[in-house]
């Protein structure tokens, strides 16, 4: 399913044509329209729907790639691209961790760019960048106002959707009427990945940012749209004006570099009351934005408050096409 | 709602018979199934069908009530009552946090009921005792067995089902297929009556629970069951092994004394990674157990965990009328 | 809700600027974003939020009204707007079926707009058109391309979205995991307003379509999309081919017209056998379009097929401004 | 699933022991609660958690076998358990139509029992009787008490709850916010089924009902009950006061006999005009009951009406029990 939010998403994009598809063995040689069942809403974009799929291999594959390949030949596959020379960037959480291999959300943390040559003494000709898992993104784009307050505690409870377990994913007699309290690796992958993307680049590696983060992360019967309540506190408390003008003056690399993808606002502070609502408020920005409302104290923590993110786009194939837009303006595209 | 769950909770209860039925003036005269929309499974009890609602006023009403007025008259009508010389065990939420009034979970803080003397100076010759708010009620089922260990530090973010908000209640356009990240004062509620019910009885009051207490309320597209994911820090903090084991040996005096809605084991610890579920486990026990889960370090507090329980039997008509239970075992119903 | 259906549809529309809101004596004198509490995702539309809302009465009021009043007060102050020479394009029901008043699908029976001038008789400067039911819309699209054919018997159920009952509307305890076989009034307007519209004009009234048609009307968990299963029998039965053949060329006026509204195909033939769903298949086109698959014999009349529509858009704000576009290619809105 | 709703509805059943289990040689030599996932509320059944499953051969297998095999196995397994001299009580849709197998709901056609002796000349010493599809049950409990009146013609929509589909079954992003108006080879067992059922026993065969019947079946986001909407004609037109009386004084077989699963009433006629519902009506009477309402004129056949039943109690694990319990009370099941 992240194939084919990659597929929707890159349609008409003014900086990236998609011109190969890459997949297994089973499915190489057939017609995309073939290759696949098209789960999203709107049919297959018609300019893909003839592309011949090919095998997963370096050879006739173009320089950049976006992969959302299954973890579970992920590692191999990518570093295969990039010995050879490509440049991946992947939605996969196999490489997400590695040390030398940035896990990127640009309106964070767009200096960890600045590690990809340490993957040079891998011998590889080209590199990979990924981007974190669609629940952590939205937690850290909440958090990147916040963080020059010094952030060093973090509890968040997540409601999740079930566009982010794929298809045929979760089980509808698991989901209708009902909350599932537990999403497999998911509470690992927030606690790591927060402290890497919101951590320091140290020449060859991220500090991690030493912060105490816990995770409760639960499937709930919404569409699109990960809901995440939070409770925080700060080396050095701020005032709840100080937070939410933090929250609503909130820009970055993507906004000052006008990129295709980057939402106007990245994070958007919602007054009502009863808001954001996954079903009402994540397509919104075109699903790019972080929607944020309900600052107030916390009593154990300092504040608490919700954020929600689309979790197919800004928590996925738009995460990873802001990425490579992020790497173009660099000039780290061109071949 | 609540009203139509006291009927049918009550029916051929072994202590309690239901013989009389109050309302506004509106409905006062009508036989009770032309006074309401049954809107329970199962219809209106026969044996209550045909029963003409009265007035809400004491006279010819018995001397034991339960009640389920709305807060907006609550106040007045229970007090009346009260002074009257009537029994009021009251689910609404007007009188919990009174300073003189016992909030009562009976497998937590049975002993509160000796607050119930100090009602006397209020000139009333009956009394009034209350049960908490349905998500209270299940936070502090689940915190009961752990307040040995004493409790410092609460953070809960709650997954409320529909039911709680009574009919028509919560509107299908703002709940299908997606969250409400906003119960109007269900936090506060939270926050201050779990302090209470956790709290020591001193002598005519009840001195709250030391701890902090910090509530995110939700609203989702379950019928029955709230679900809420629960951080906890202790005074002194205990092994994993001893909170599981306080989780599966918890007992009670409803248990002690086989009250006849008491569940046999008043916390049930379930194994399984991904529950307790509300759809599939709410119901277990009769609606009258606390349902816990997934107990875990927890890298900012001590621990987290799950907790579920049937909101609108143990959380409303079922806690009321174990409430009035116990009052029965003490000897304070005997007319 | 169909209010701000209109103030969303009409944002940006090429020929018709949004200028005057009228509403109750209550709303008149307030910004219209404090007027209303705004339910459609995306925020009220900022050119909107401060115009002032003013009382229903001809007066102020721009000559082309938009009509989205309530069933209680439409008629009084429709025909009132009407009398005083404003063009009333009504999304209400209380007109539909006046003998004088148009009941209009343009790509269906654009030439009932010759209807209007028997209204004269009323002694009305103006006029009112009406568009049907939301259910209606979705079967007379669906039955447009086989009118040809003779239609003689139409027995349809409808599973209709949760939308169409407005706000709030359908209690979520009614629904959420639920079916609810009966719609107040649904089965008869569907019934009486399908002949109509298929029906012949006979310059002063319309000739209903003698044809039976039976409606079962449901209400679904779905936020937006009636779907409907439809059995229908034929004077002259044709082939499957030729039915086939029939909504997949399906064009009418809108279409020939160019109005801007108009789907370029008003009704789409899907060949995936389990297709059309409303969650995945409504909003496509604009949600303009009739979405038409599972044609196949049946053995009771002739032939079935599943009809599914849009029924805020297409059903309801997108209707009438279709009409008011049909209506000012003829010139008829030219003050 | 089927096999766990077997397992919990045989739990202190009066005539029937539950002590054997077969099961594919992937499971057999586990014990049952090692074997699946149970899906069901209420954990599995502490009597049956630890007995060990076999392989589904003849062999130590007891006389008497509810199956619940998946159609792809079902043919050769349930046919060599005939031949071993087993009464095999299927569940199975394989067997169904078979000139010589009875497909029962005993409070329509205990009669068609009298085509089993026909299966000797299979060289069987035992046998095979099968209940319907979950769809088909419902539709004929509510055809049953009409079938006097000489029916010609059915067109029947279905509503069908995501158990049908067992365990993945539907994909919840299939399903959620949605409808999916197709369930693979459902329309041709309900319109082939009914027939058989509703037919007469002519010493070898079943003479099918000579009406014609037509189905649309389509999944909804119900757990449990298949809500159907049905159109009929007849072959003398009855009066409303008629029909209205047939379905309120129905009774059969079972309930003459006082079998133990038998609803005390087959089909309970509701009077609110929007009853029944899956989720409020479908459970009570133990599930094994049909509540049928919204009895009305039709305009194109003569009269339309909803039926509603639980699909894996009497639509599954109890219809086969029933039928179980049918035989017993014919003596066809003493050894």
């Amino acid at each position: 399913m992240v194939g084919q939010n990659f597929v929707r998403f890159l349609q008409g994009h003014p900086w990236f044509d998609l011109t190969w598809l890459g997949a297994s063995d089973r499915s190489a040689g057939k017609k995309y329209k073939d290759a696949m069942n098209w789960n999203l809403a709107g049919g297959v974009p018609a300019a893909m729907a003839d592309l011949t799929v090919e095998e997963s291999k370096p050879g006739n594959a173009p320089r950049v790639l976006f992969s959302a390949m299954d973890a579970s030949v992920a590692t191999d596959i990518e570093r295969a691209f990039a010995a050879a020379g490509h440049v991946v960037v992947s939605n996969s959480r196999n490489h997400r961790m590695e040390r030398d291999v940035p896990l990127l959300v640009p309106e964070i943390n767009a200096d960890h760019l600045r590690l990809v040559p340490a993957q040079k003494a891998r011998g590889w000709k080209g590199e990979i960048v990924t981007n974190p898992n669609c629940s952590t993104i939205g937690l850290t784009m909440g958090l990147g106002p916040l963080k020059q307050f010094g952030i060093t505690k973090i509890i968040v409870t997540t409601m999740q959707a079930i566009s982010g377990a794929g298809y045929p994913g979760v089980a509808s007699m698991d989901i209708v009427g009902n909350v599932v309290p537990y999403i497999g690796m998911e509470e690992e992958k927030m606690e790591m990945e927060t402290q890497k993307i919101m951590g320091q680049f140290c020449g060859d590696h991220i500090e991690p940012l030493p912060a105490q983060v816990s995770a409760h992360c639960n499937r709930v019967a919404v569409v699109d749209g990960h809901t995440e309540t939070v409770s925080i506190a700060f080396s050095s408390k701020p005032s709840e004006a100080d937070l939410r003008a933090a929250f609503e003056s909130f820009t970055a690399v993507p906004q000052e570099r006008e990129l295709p993808s980057a939402p106007r606002n990245p994070v958007i502070y919602m007054n009502e009351q009863n808001r954001p609502q996954p079903r009402k408020d994540a397509e919104r920005e075109g699903g790019m934005a972080a929607f944020v409302g309900r600052l107030r104290p916390c009593p154990v923590l300092d504040y608490k408050f919700v954020v929600l993110s689309h979790n197919t786009i800004r928590g996925a194939a738009g995460a990873a096409v802001l990425n490579a837009e992020l790497m173009h303006s660099e000039g780290m595209l061109a071949g």
